[in-house]
């Protein structure tokens, strides 16, 4: 183990989702600093699947799946806990038909929970808020949620792009099937927008949207935020 | 295919090698945008074995398969051509024997001509300078070649890492066996150096070694940075 130069204070990684927005950031860690990867067995598989990944060296990357529901030590003094919202696999394994509304091991969202009893949650993608889901995050301290798009048809509207959210796997903002309208009654005390796709006018600090999301009490996550629980 | 505000004006895509830096920036390509991808068969057959690369959509990314030493056209008006340079199999594919100096499909240099007949050489990384390569390269408008390290042991004496440049498949500038010592009479015209590691003080504008290098002819490759030939 080489320390110094080269050093690193990532000890732990937690994947949610074998999507490249999600795995490609592996490839870019150092390749010879000591971490622990966990996911789900689903996305181990797909994370097997590629020899690339090789590149984390076993020496040092220890891969540690881990089973939906069940809490595990994240890091010291953090546990952690994964369960499934609806979602689909990975793009570029979709076949011809590709159902958006699975769950399992594929798409999942984390709770954290500290040694002080906060409560938090981590759901870079999530399809549709079910009830099961909704009863889950009640009372929250803090949510941090798939905020991808404002509106599902943006990225058609905006010509960059064939696909609906709903298409991808996510939810939007507005609207009354929106994720603003679904936490609406769910008193979590911090709830923060993540994952944010480029079309989305919340990233305009001056724009309507922006407002309204502020307005229902969200945070549009940033660069270097930090949340203190 | 969508053009306008997500088009981009890459046309191709050449890899000389399939470890992680030449190739996990396919990762962050755009995936609805047309390109070709050239490579050798045996690194087309790495990327092949890392469904992730599916990622890149056949209906817009065309594979190409090349043969070393076969002319094709790399874009309207410039000829490639590959040729074996003596290297590794990418990291990630290293059994518990590696051969550093195999010359095959893995790791390539590229000859690149246009229409008004210059001659110019791509080679990332090399392991060693041979006479048929010396012979290639004599008289060329402009080579840029691999400028990983500075000294063989570089990255052992700064601490960073237990390998020296001969066991990643790399020559250093410096020394008797270095690459600035074996361009000394071959009559290229412009000499780049690229691929260089951030342990390798000729990235230091103030160093003695950068001196030296720009003494002997060499320009440090810096991004962003554009040639006429």
């Amino acid at each position: 183990m080489i320390v110094g130069l080269r050093h690193t204070p990532i000890a732990s990684v937690l994947l949610t989702n074998g999507d490249i927005d999600h795995v490609a950031g592996l490839l870019t860690l150092r390749e010879k600093q000591p971490f622990e990867l966990f996911s789900t067995a689903g996305i181990a598989e797909v994370i097997g699947g590629n020899p690339i990944f090789q590149a984390l060296d076993p020496k040092f990357v220890t891969r540690r799946t881990v089973t939906l529901d069940a809490p595990f030590e994240l890091v010291d003094g953090v546990t952690a806990r994964l369960f499934p919202v609806p979602g689909k696999v990975p793009l570029y394994l979709e076949g011809d038909v590709v159902d958006t509304d699975l769950e399992g091991e594929q798409t999942v969202g984390v709770e954290l929970s500290g040694r002080h009893g906060a409560r938090a949650y981590y759901i870079p993608g999530c399809a549709r808020m079910t009830e099961a889901l909704a009863n889950r995050l009640r009372g929250a301290d803090a949510v941090f949620f798939d905020g991808t798009l404002w509106q599902d048809d943006e990225m058609i509207r905006m010509g960059v792009g064939a696909k609906t959210g709903k298409r991808m796997g996510h939810m939007s903002m507005s609207g009354p099937d929106g994720s603003i309208a679904a936490f609406a009654g769910l008193d979590v005390a911090r709830r923060i927008f993540v994952h944010i796709n480029n079309t989305n006018p919340v990233l305009n600090d001056f724009s309507a949207e922006r407002a309204e999301a502020e307005a229902a009490g969200w945070t549009i996550a940033r660069d270097g935020m930090e949340v203190l629980l």
